[in-house]
């Protein structure tokens, strides 16, 4: 069921590299968001919900471009996989703007920006090896590096969680923000879930 | 390995039904629950709890008929992942009872009610797709409307979450009922990963 | 592409045992680290975090030999997650300790060492079952003890956390211990799905 895959895939290749500018896309957004004064977030949160939107739309052309399709450029199962681990990604960082919002927290605590950087870090490395999936064992340097940020996302995370409890803010406070921390955490941990599934088609194509 | 299903795989989707019933009968406990006066709830814990071992048993009926079967209707993989899910959906609603009960929360946030009645319609679409998965192309819809319905589960959710810290709980309370409907909020996910599952089988058959 | 498996498969098989030594190691830093005194616990990080790196070599070590191996004993795709699995179980528990020293724990709640004692007992049936994976059909043992233990330390990890809350701790004191407990509970599920991905090979393989 596969055939040589430059005529077949490119539809598929075009709507992962669209996901990936996306991705580039929304994390400008929380970039924006972490360093805003806190009565521009709601317009900021808007911006990023829109684009968790454009996202969900691009999912799904991908499911139903696959539904369609007799021939793929990869196993469809990795191919669902991969859309469905994209699509978390803008997920959680759509969820930790909306929930900062929500709760109204007044003063995102200092080691976000650093969160964030890994993201944006991340998010560049992503939506570069997107329109590179025809050949996925170039994309090793790609994996390598998103597994280091996430290594470093976890200690930077750790820190911040760890200075959360310093003793400045309430217990009630420290709740609010430790799940916005949480929320972006998880989104480095996603960047990391789709390498892995890169990675794994790179492995069986070997 | 695959042959023509209708003999073959009646096992396996009688024993999926057998699930999906019990997913039905769980989630009438749970909103028995959240209703109940405090004094009745550890009755409704206990039938939950029982619910939860028929469910484990009918988990590994399937689990054990796969290990049996020389020929299965799906790959072997999807069987077990889609057996794995279901699982994991009163697992969640169980906790969620279970840890209710152990911490003694007196009153249950408003919007668990709305929670668990996406949870209801989500057990009601599932219960009612398991004995057509011999056609899960024909399964399009169900996938398409429990993946509606996390999304709104994720919006009462956070609006639930921001409305624990009103500031009238004080933050041990908060941490309590934050669990509770963490665990409910984890089984409308599962209800949307059994969907995936079924989704990526009928992704493969077409 | 497959084909017998004794001379081709052992690197791998190695390789996992390996792993599987490194988890039991780790699992010991862990108990020394619960029962340690206070000033004790830096040092024991100290050396939970080589193991954790330990780990992730031999992970890495498993992903490149299955890159460049052209037969395998097993599904690409199943090495990949069987390896992938594994590192978690470490992660946890290094994550457990790194957060009960960053906070700064001064007393951990009782419960910990049941929750550490049936880490140890997965960790032992986990190392005991890698040096066995040529023949997965003979585990089947195996993966029911750990789902048994894992339905176990899903009970001690609810007593303990309701027993936290039993008013004798503050809020935050409350939330940092609930950190590391989950961490703890994460590692009895990391186990489960390590144990799960094996019995997902019999069935293949039956």
């Amino acid at each position: 069921m596969r055939i040589t895959r430059k005529p077949t895939g490119q539809k598929f290749f075009d709507l992962f590299t669209e996901v990936g500018s996306n991705i580039g896309a929304s994390v400008e957004v929380l970039r924006d968001f972490v360093r805003a004064p806190v009565d521009r977030r709601a317009d900021l949160a808007e911006r990023m919900h829109a684009l968790e939107n454009v996202g969900d739309d691009a999912t799904h052309a991908i499911i139903e471009h696959l539904d369609r399709s007799f021939v793929t450029p990869f196993d469809r199962d990795d191919i669902y996989r991969l859309a469905v681990r994209l699509d978390d990604v803008v997920d959680h960082m759509d969820a930790a703007v909306d929930l900062a919002t929500l709760y109204r927290v007044s003063e995102l605590p200092e080691g976000v920006e650093a969160q964030v950087d890994l993201l944006c870090r991340a998010a560049r490395l992503t939506a570069e090896a997107m329109p590179r999936l025809a050949a996925p064992q170039e994309l090793t340097a790609y994996w390598v590096e998103v597994n280091g940020l996430e290594n470093e996302a976890d200690r930077v995370y750790r820190r911040l969680l760890s200075a959360l409890f310093d003793g400045r803010r309430d217990a009630l406070e420290v709740m609010k923000l430790k799940d916005v921390v949480e929320e972006l955490e998880q989104a480095a941990d996603a960047f990391e879930h789709v390498a892995d599934v890169v990675h794994s088609i790179a492995v069986k194509e070997s």
